[in-house]
């Protein structure tokens, strides 16, 4: 049976990935997504089960030490990651598992799974970043310098990812559809068909 | 600027792979196809600078001593290449150019081009290859084992491909939009927009 493909999607806070996220699972297409187990608090109307896990830190630290994390990372002190049980089942059996997770969890999914598909969700430049992240106007000075700091950061990484897509205002619906559409030639890779000259012979 | 990518279709007789590329053709999109030069005497409707360009054999060897041919390859007795003049000032300037060649031919594209996409056009399975064959009603016995033996030598190649594309009576057109979807996705592989992370601080 052919196997789910493993997608990454990650990109700088202002991106807009979870909404893309959210755009893509709603056409209920054969995406499974990976709910991400955390240690920090919840934020606005986030939810317990739905957005993330929220446990503690002490069963976060006893889930690495069963190998419960298929990836996981540390930020500003809080843990972020994968159970492996949100990914294997789903992949063994055909679906997609769509993650949303930084680069250094991004990584992490690489080598372990060659075939994985990472995605880098971009506004379209820096300076339009910063505009959305100040026309929040929830955060203070420092939390918005630091999350600029972050995007730095996460471009060093972009030619560790596989596709890059630009999410300019209004852009939304094509970011989903770009998505759609590489899940849609990723399964005529004939990396991801290993078994089909035999099927053909013999069929 | 942003260069074209190398599309190889490759693919048995009775893939029907002049059809899809035909039709891709027809899209008028951002795509220029790559006429071959031929030893081989022209078939049926086939017209001279249009589905090849028939020249003697020394005028190809002539052109193999010079340079001429982006990848060449011989089959049953008679020369087969792609010009570079049909490819690099194309890829250049940003045109997608497809290529209609042989298992060994993209054998040498994947070696000049680590960027060139190869696609491996297939009939559903082997038995309907034979039966379309078969009901050309033109070919000897003796050919058909030919080109049955041949399309086992190439299936040999499968994994050497990036994709493949089932060709089932009927679906030409999703074939050509898969190849459609194929070059879109490639625009926004990261390793074919090197300098977007450089752009996107600097605007």
């Amino acid at each position: 049976m052919k196997k789910g493909t493993v997608f990454v999607l990650s990109g700088p806070a202002g991106s807009g990935k979870s909404t893309v996220r959210e755009r893509l699972m709603q056409k209920g297409l054969n995406f499974h997504y990976s709910i991400s187990d955390t240690t920090r608090k919840p934020r606005g109307a986030e939810q317990n089960g739905v957005d993330y896990r929220f446990i503690t830190k002490d069963e976060f630290e006893e889930g690495i030490a069963r190998g419960d994390y298929y990836e996981y990372a540390q930020y500003t002190g809080e843990y972020y990651g994968t159970p492996v049980s949100q990914l294997i089942p789903y992949i063994e059996r055909g679906v997609n598992v769509i993650l949303e997770i930084d680069v250094a969890g991004a990584m992490q999914v690489r080598k372990r799974d060659k075939n994985a598909v990472l995605v880098m969700l971009l506004p379209p430049s820096y300076a339009v970043l910063e505009q959305r992240l100040r026309d929040r106007g929830t955060e203070s000075e420092e939390k918005i310098l630091k999350r600029l700091t972050r995007a730095r950061d996460e471009l060093e990484y972009f030619d560790k990812y596989d596709y890059f897509l630009q999410n300019d205002d209004g852009k939304i619906d094509e970011c989903v559809r770009q998505l759609e559409i590489i899940a849609e030639v990723e399964a005529n890779k004939t990396k991801n068909n290993p078994d089909f000259p035999n099927e053909f012979f013999n069929k």
